[in-house]
């Protein structure tokens, strides 16, 4: 799904690819469109993938797992959006705007981090460099989409066949219990529900878990404490948050907005107004609004959305290419 | 839509109701069915009320306005759903599992609370009892059905239209902004959105003002420190809520869930499960599920889910007149 995404954002941003080669990891995608062009899929070649200049991978672990590190170890650029290697030390981490100085030419395999954490990432860093955040507090409202075509499929379906059933009394409400889920631990069509990925022993899920780790990474942080309650919402695409920010001096409503006003890759609403998963859909931007104190004036509370496929993925994985172009690491 | 659940309420508790008399408020509702007969709810008879034993209001604040007090100082017991006298001094605010003893014979004018701030009520409690709640933070689920029958058909239509538009690359993104709304402050059809009510000029919303002050009253516990974030979700019934609450001590994630285990009116998930809106609709208890700690351990951070029509409002509102017969305040 990623992919597509980062096909398009490719063509849009006018990336200078000399030669596209598309390969499938998995049975689903056999060809791809491309510059008005359609073009195989096959399944992977690692001779033509270390010919390369650069790779994305937008696949599974495994697939990350079993290519990236070899084809970086031959000199060729990876940009990697699996979660494969985001928390190894020797692989940096990267949100363009946040902390591309992470980047060196030695390091050729890059990670791209989890979609639910680059609107935080992004939005929280000029009041942390201001404040000094110490503990955040998150509450996610996740697309589907971020769950992969399946379960966006289970989503559509699920929504059609409740769409004549819809009803309000109580006594009618175990229609709503009709729909079957596979792709997904829950129904999605009007529900929400506390979980994505599995649960560890201290009851957090993966997702909750790598949204703190890779903010203290891509931030450089690592004594901030964080904790993320990660929902899924019958939403397409465009992850939200609901996040108190806590930090070590008083903050200033006012100023913290003229900070976010001019942060780079932000878009900040009116006083009044918010950002919705529906107003950021395709859009590149993290957006934010309704910045106000939390429970203290040592907090702030914020909400965020950025589009998960775009922002959270694929864009931020074009944005780290044209950074190593623009320094001259990779040739156009 | 609350007054219909009232009276299925009624009906299904066997509430001794020797007789009903259904009164209407708006141009909407002009008849209602009770005990499989119909009966006309025409519009308000000021005498005819002053003779009842117990009347509930689940109609506009105004309405509330007008009627309530003359009422109650006509010694009618009257229970309140509305928000106008919430936080009145002299009115008690009521969850029977919370504060039963806030009712007193000489106090016939009874509110119940917002539907938002129910779960947390009950579901906070043994844990404030236990460890002494110092701040909360809670971010909101809200179902379509708490912003009235309007919205609900919005959503309808909404998701009607959007069924055959569903779509997920980015360039056809902008058919999402397809559906109208006029009910509601934004599209809720695949989307979320932070606004329930108006913004005061720190910029919360009304909702979530009626949240905190509520809470701080049923638990009278006005020094709790409380930030929420109210979101409508495309969810028919069903409020769920992310909360961390704060203690004065550190605290136990195992009692914490022994406690929440024996707590009157309240579901506990068992570990790795969790209540959903779907799983909740048309049930009476408020559910909670994946308690463990929150940023450190004077923090606990839980899930709570309860049917906002039900325990939120008309549920609430019965078991309040049942307090009143069982007290022999109230007479079949």
């Amino acid at each position: 799904m990623v992919g597509g995404e980062l096909l398009r954002v490719l063509e849009a941003r006018r990336f200078p690819v000399a030669r596209l080669l598309p390969y499938s990891s998995g049975a689903s995608r056999k060809s791809v469109s491309f510059r008005h062009r359609r073009l195989a899929a096959p399944g992977v070649d690692h001779s033509a993938l270390a010919a390369c200049d650069l790779v994305f991978f937008v696949s599974a672990d495994e697939v990350s797992e079993r290519l990236a590190p070899g084809l970086a170890a031959r000199g060729v650029w990876v940009i990697d959006d699996s979660s494969a290697f985001r928390l190894d030390k020797r692989v940096p981490l990267v949100i363009p705007e946040v902390n591309a100085s992470a980047l060196s030419p030695s390091r050729r395999l890059i990670a791209g981090p989890n979609c639910t954490m680059t609107g935080l990432g992004v939005a929280g860093l000029p009041l942390h460099r201001r404040w000094g955040v110490t503990e955040i507090r998150v509450a996610s409202y996740q697309a589907v989409s971020g769950a992969g075509k399946a379960a966006l499929e289970e989503f559509f379906a699920q929504n059609r066949a409740l769409s004549g059933l819809l009803a309000l009394k109580s006594e009618q409400a175990p229609v709503f219990n009709a729909p079957r889920n596979s792709a997904l631990p829950a129904p999605i069509a009007c529900n929400v529900f506390p979980q994505v990925g599995g649960f560890d022993a201290a009851g957090y899920s993966s997702e909750e878990n790598k949204v703190a780790a890779e903010l203290r990474k891509v931030w450089a942080a690592p004594g901030i404490k964080i904790s993320v309650t990660a929902v899924r919402v019958p939403v397409v695409r465009g992850h939200s948050l609901a996040a108190w920010l806590r930090f070590e001096r008083p903050v200033s409503v006012a100023q913290a907005r003229r900070l976010l006003s001019k942060a780079h890759g932000l878009e900040l609403s009116p006083e009044g107004r918010y950002p919705t998963p529906l107003s950021a859909a395709g859009r590149g931007p993290v957006y934010a609004g309704r910045v106000r104190a939390g429970v203290d004036s040592r907090e702030l509370c914020l909400w965020i959305v950025s589009d998960n496929l775009l922002k959270g993925a694929a864009l931020n994985s074009v944005q780290i290419a044209e950074e190593l172009l623009r320094r001259g690491w990779l040739r156009a």
